[in-house]
């Protein structure tokens, strides 16, 4: 792949112990249905911290040496010789879960729960690095128009819309748990579609701004209120329609359910460090509630409904991007991203943009 | 009942022809679930033009002499022995479909179509009057700041509500086929609910210009301009997720299910004259569409989502109310109305609030 | 009320600790809108069997001394003045919830779980008696033909025709875990409605015997049967679609949820003692499943629903009724009941029918 | 291709005109992600007779020479070098419909309404023939039991269960209007699925002893019964819950509109020769009605609701395989097909089995 260059700079968990580095490696060669892309924007997700940490969560997904991160913007620069849907020079960003397309998942329109999903950046190279291939079938044009920044974080951003777009929010009340990037962006989501009043809440008091920016009608810092009877009081005694969950946190997720009104709904995308003592009498079956499980984006209808979203203008992402970087100041970056005082972080493979 | 005196004025259709005219009336008395509410404002929708000049569907389903209005808002003034849930001073809207709460339709949750519906100022006294009689089933709270406008307009809202909700229109393309007042009402519940392009079409410049006031992205004058080429562009070439038909125009329905996108999804409200020829084949077979018919408000869901849209700011219904009247002017507000000159045309028993 | 004689025979709770004895009570007087029915069959429920064994459940929700029961059929003897939908000589059973109609889930259809909701035989006194009163509202007319047994356990059989109906059994495969008289219904409910693979579990060997008369295709006992790998092992790696949850079983309920395929749906019925550890991540989250909380019927498509399976024969109960009693040898019918060796037991106020 | 020769027989329209012949025609060669499959069976639909016959519709559609069928199973007896889900040997039946995979309906789940459909026998050589080559991703494996017949007509069975399982027919009332095979296997599919009431409807005597065989409650010739009255009748003047239109008819759209009930459901698969008048107002709008246009089978939940239905016996379509040829008498078998006089009509390349 001489037109490149052979070797580029990425960003590699090298072995099974924490910490990750830059190093220069093979720029991938590409498959007959795949296309390599010139990243042009990367961003971070709790993920890539666990992985950095490697955690138990790592630890059991992980196997080294690999590239990681898995938000990313970029153009093509070249394509396998059956590839049809994208050309060199498209400006594109990607879901990142492989799928099999074969699994009854795969063949029933539930992609974004096939069996033999890999996720780059996670079981396969990922795109914190200056290339990286990817199936034509994973590629989501972008208007040209379209801010690197913004096209980097819709992978994540599709987390929130499928979230929110599991349940209907449209004139309803609801409480989004846990104000972390997705959360956030969850708050957007919810402004855009005629929320009747929106509840975030969080313990960092720098998030619970960012979601009032975002249209949170009331931000609580939950260390600090009661939201049970906050939220009560304020919705006269029904408790919200929805609940988004957002947060994995045991006590945020009950108090949640407690204030979820009789016949509400609940999508849950937080992931609890374990099992959790959960009263599904009180909190599910008296209640009659219904209750989805999220998981990634639906294959394509999120990155669809997305499109909408940006497009109308409807959300707009840009306040939530708060720190920008060179890919090689990767560990300023994680920092960042790690003390809670942040929205989106992305990186630059040439450098931040002037 | 002499507290009130015992006559009050009433807009009267009083014999099978065509005209209204002002008169005395007994104010009605109640029964023991009924309250009675004096009338503080009165809207006009277009059954109320067919039964001022007493059309074919006048002929078929009015009974004279008959007070006619279905819309209003007022003040509770009298209760009758078994009221528990409305009291006196309570501010109301009321859903002007009087359900008989025992069919099978009633029965699973679908009182909008209830088979022995009685509507009033159509098969009951209606509400183009200073007082009106109403089951305390009908009756609907107002917060005490909603301007009496806006709580008067709210049945005929529950329409655009209804239709709109009957699709999914968040993140998606739109067609309103049909500027009247309820169409102008489903472009700001689209925009409200975040729709992606809201497409909106009429002959009347006047309609179309409120259009895009309540939110249209783009307003058509179908008499100029090829709205399924134009659309079909605009949306490169997939056509509209979603058409909210509220015209009866045949062209217009022709049209709409032109352009809407094979698995799109179609909202009827508008009424055809009669039986039109309908391309079944091609607009709803092939097409693989889901087709809605809609009738009324879902009681009370609709009145729920209302709450919210107004509630929360996400609909302002302000610029629709174009014309306010005394309602002894009845004569001037109905040839406004019938000029397609206007929005919302509003009444007040008491004279035009300062 | 002289034309019954004044007292009944009915089984109360007298205080606040274990039992009921029979005694003699004021037959019920009607309001305006009630009905008396004279009970001709009432069955029992394992809500009975917790206010008998005074359980913690019981001591928090019933307050004596209250006529015990609530599952029912009889004949309309009285009606008050304003009842207008059943008249003397009916045939009816009923729907046990007593709602308000009034708050805002009885105002959306959603009545099943009224805020203010009243039980008959917990709340109010309830029908293991000879008569008793109930709101015309709430009586459901029965076809002539109906057996007393069948027509008494309608109500618990409402149970389990909105627990299987929450989710999409047809041509799926189902785990119904946990074979009670509500758990053996919904294997016949399962079974009419054309699902794939209908696997019970329980751990009496009495009730999977039921279970396969109902129709189940594979009958495992928890405590002989891996039944996750057993049922992976069927399903070709899949796991169940539908996971129907009767038991209230900690590890049943982890078991049911871990053999649950990506992508399913799970319908919660049964009741655990109390909060239990619950792995949110992998029952629900990852897994993308939806779970649906269970309260009482729909009012009134839950017993529409029951009407056709009955009434085409695609349901038979019959083979659930394994006991009758008169209503006086109620203790033998509860100790009968608590056996674990018995589907449902039906008791007959004026002895059992030849 | 010298394994199996170089030549087979295959029944092709050979030019633009009516009439088909038996010729001999290359085997087909495979590319890298298709199999070639040795037909066993082929079965005859109504879009092969609108080919024969040369009428309107195919003289739009068909471009000869082609050869004709798109029912079929067989056995796979080549791979090409990418393929990796079935292997030689393996026993399959095939959608019919080859799909691009990446337009906006392929990439949202709703691949039975591509853009780019090429339905073989259509827009591709088809399966009346020795051999037929077919893309990996449409084949579908069947269990080693299942008859030869049974697996050729699957493809048409899904047009059934697509249109059943649109609506919801479980405990409810059903009007099948056109008893053709798919109207018979939807008949099947209604009773399988626990309808209450299924009614249907043809002109001819010998489909509707095959409706009642297949499990029609009721099967009225509309040139004999008013069926409008009659159902009404039969349902105490609710009229059915669904509408399944199967017969393209005008006279039996509209009287099967008529007699759906208010906020019933209509699935229509039947296609009009042309646009028909059609009162939108009272069969869709005033009705609150829902009605989903119905094209191929959903990919691939109709056919792994299929095999559900098939594998659990809880429909048998054996009765509906009334006449068997060998495909060299296709003449014979399409015939008998336009007589009415048949249920499907099997061809079998190899001759009739004994």
């Amino acid at each position: 792949m001489s037109q490149f260059g052979s070797k580029m700079r990425a960003i590699v968990k090298p072995e099974r112990s924490p910490g990750l580095e830059m190093t220069l490696v093979d720029i991938p060669s590409i498959g007959p249905t795949e296309a390599l892309i010139k990243v042009q924007a990367t961003s971070i997700c709790g993920t890539d911290l666990h992985i950095f940490k490697w955690d138990p969560w790592a630890r059991a997904h992980v196997e080294p040496p690999i590239v990681v991160g898995h938000e990313f913007c970029g153009q093509v620069v070249d394509v396998g010789r059956e590839v049809t849907q994208v050309k060199i020079g498209d400006y594109v960003s990607a879901e990142s879960h492989i799928i099999c397309q074969h699994c009854s998942q795969c063949r029933t329109g539930n992609g974004h729960i096939c069996k033999n999903t890999r996720i780059i950046g996670v079981g396969r190279d990922g795109c914190w690095a200056e290339y990286i291939a990817m199936p034509e079938f994973n590629l989501w044009p972008n208007p040209p128009e379209m801010p690197l920044e913004i096209a980097s974080i819709q992978e994540n951003f599709g987390n929130a819309v499928h979230t929110a777009f599991a349940t209907d929010v449209t004139a309803r009340t609801v409480l989004v748990s846990g104000c972390g990037p997705v959360g956030l962006m969850a708050v957007a989501v919810c402004k855009a579609a005629g929320a009747h009043q929106i509840f975030a809440t969080d313990i960092s008091p720098y998030r619970l701004r960012l979601a009032k920016q975002m249209g949170a009608h009331f931000a609580y810092n939950v260390s600090e209120v009661d939201i049970v009877s906050r939220i009560r009081e304020i919705t006269n005694g029904e408790g919200v329609d929805v609940l988004l969950e957002m947060s994995g946190a045991g006590s945020a997720i009950d108090q949640g359910f407690t204030v979820l009104r009789d016949g509400g709904e609940a999508a849950l995308l937080g992931l609890a460090p374990a099992a959790i003592g959960f009263d599904l009498n009180s909190h599910i079956v008296f209640k009659g509630a219904t209750v989805y499980g999220i998981a990634g984006r639906r294959l394509w209808t999120t990155w669809y409904q997305m499109r909408g979203l940006l497009h109308s203008g409807a959300v707009d992402l840009s306040p939530l991007i708060t720190h920008r970087f060179a890919l090689a100041e990767y560990e300023d970056a994680i920092q960042v991203m790690q003390s809670g005082q942040s929205g989106k972080v992305v990186m630059f493979p040439d450098g931040v943009p002037a």
